[in-house]
C-alpha cells in the first residue's frame, strides 16, 4: 500500500501512518465530524448505561440539563471512532493497552457534532512486545460550540515497520 | 424510597445506596454477570471502532488472538452496565466525572462471561459541587476463567443526603 493513497476521511493532509516508525511526538491529526442523535444516546444507555438521564427524555428534561445527554462510555466510544477513521490510526491496526486521565469535561446532548483532534504526545519502544511500540495520544473532542467535552490520554501499541517485515 | 427494597441483580447483599453519605472507602460490590457475543463484539465495533481484529471473523482467526476480540471501549461499556445494575451506583444516579488509569489487561472474545468487582477507593465532598461528593471506585472484570480483563479507578459525582432532603 502506498503512503499517500488511503487517507479515510479527506480531512487530514497528512499522510496515513502505516507503522510505529512512522509517527513523531507532537504529530496533530483531526477528525471529521460525527453527529449524536437522541436516539443513538438512548439505545447506547439501554444497553450499557441505563440511567435515566440517558434513557428517558422526559426525566431528562427535568434534570439540570434540560434533556438528554449521552453515556461518557458512549462519548469515549464516539471518539474512538473519529481516531479508527482519522490518520492516527495505523493502517496496522492499533491495540488499545489503557487511558490515562480521562475526564468528560462537558455534557454531550441530542443533535450534537463532535470533532477531535489527536496529539502525539510519547513513543516508546514495547518491552512486552520486541518490534513494536507503544504511542500515547492525547485525544481531545470538542462539540460544534468549540466546547471540550472529552480529554483522554490513550495508549495504544502499534508494530515497528521491522517487525512486520519479517511478517511477509 | 426504603434501602433494602430494590436491589437491582439479586447478586449482592448489600444495601442499595441512596446517597454519598452512605459509602464507605473499602466496601465491595459484587456485580452480575454478562455474556459477550461475537454479534455483539462486531455491531458495536461496526459503529465504534470499525477494525478487522472486532469485525471480520476470517481476518481475526488469523491473527495471535484466533478469534474475533472485543473493542476495548465495548469492555469498558460493559463494565458500566454491571455497575449500574449493580448496589455501586446509586439510586440517584451517577455524574462520570472521569476515569485515572484504565488498563486492557487480556483480549475479551465471543462467548466470554464478564463479572466486576467494585471497590470504593476514595470519598471526598466535591468543591465543584457543594452538596456533592466525589467517589472513586476501582472497577475490576474478570472473565469466566477468573483472568482479570479490565481494571479502572472511575471518579463520579454522587448527590449528599442533605443535598437531596433540601430539594424534597
Amino acid at each position: 500500500m502506498g503512503t499517500h493513497s488511503n487517507r479515510r476521511d479527506g480531512t487530514s493532509l497528512m499522510a496515513l501512518a502505516q507503522y510505529f516508525d512512522d509517527f513523531d511526538v507532537g504529530q496533530v491529526f483531526q477528525s471529521a465530524e460525527y453527529q449524536i442523535t437522541g436516539e443513538e444516546i438512548a439505545a447506547f444507555a439501554r444497553q450499557y448505561d441505563p440511567q435515566p438521564m440517558h434513557t428517558d427524555t422526559d426525566f431528562a428534561r427535568r434534570t439540570e440539563f434540560g434533556g438528554l445527554i449521552a453515556s461518557g462510555f458512549h462519548t469515549a466510544a464516539v471518539t474512538m471512532r473519529l481516531f479508527v477513521m482519522s490518520d492516527a490510526s495505523t493502517a496496522q491496526g492499533t491495540l488499545g493497552v489503557g487511558i490515562d486521565r480521562l475526564r468528560w469535561r462537558a455534557p454531550v446532548r441530542s443533535g450534537d457534532r463532535l470533532r477531535a483532534m489527536f496529539t502525539i504526545e510519547t513513543l516508546a519502544p514495547s518491552r512486552r512486545r520486541p518490534g513494536w511500540g507503544t504511542v500515547g495520544t492525547h485525544a481531545r473532542a470538542r462539540n460544534q460550540n468549540n466546547v471540550e467535552v472529552f480529554d483522554a490520554l490513550m495508549l495504544a501499541l502499534v508494530p515497528g515497520r521491522d517487525w512486520a517485515a519479517t511478517r511477509g
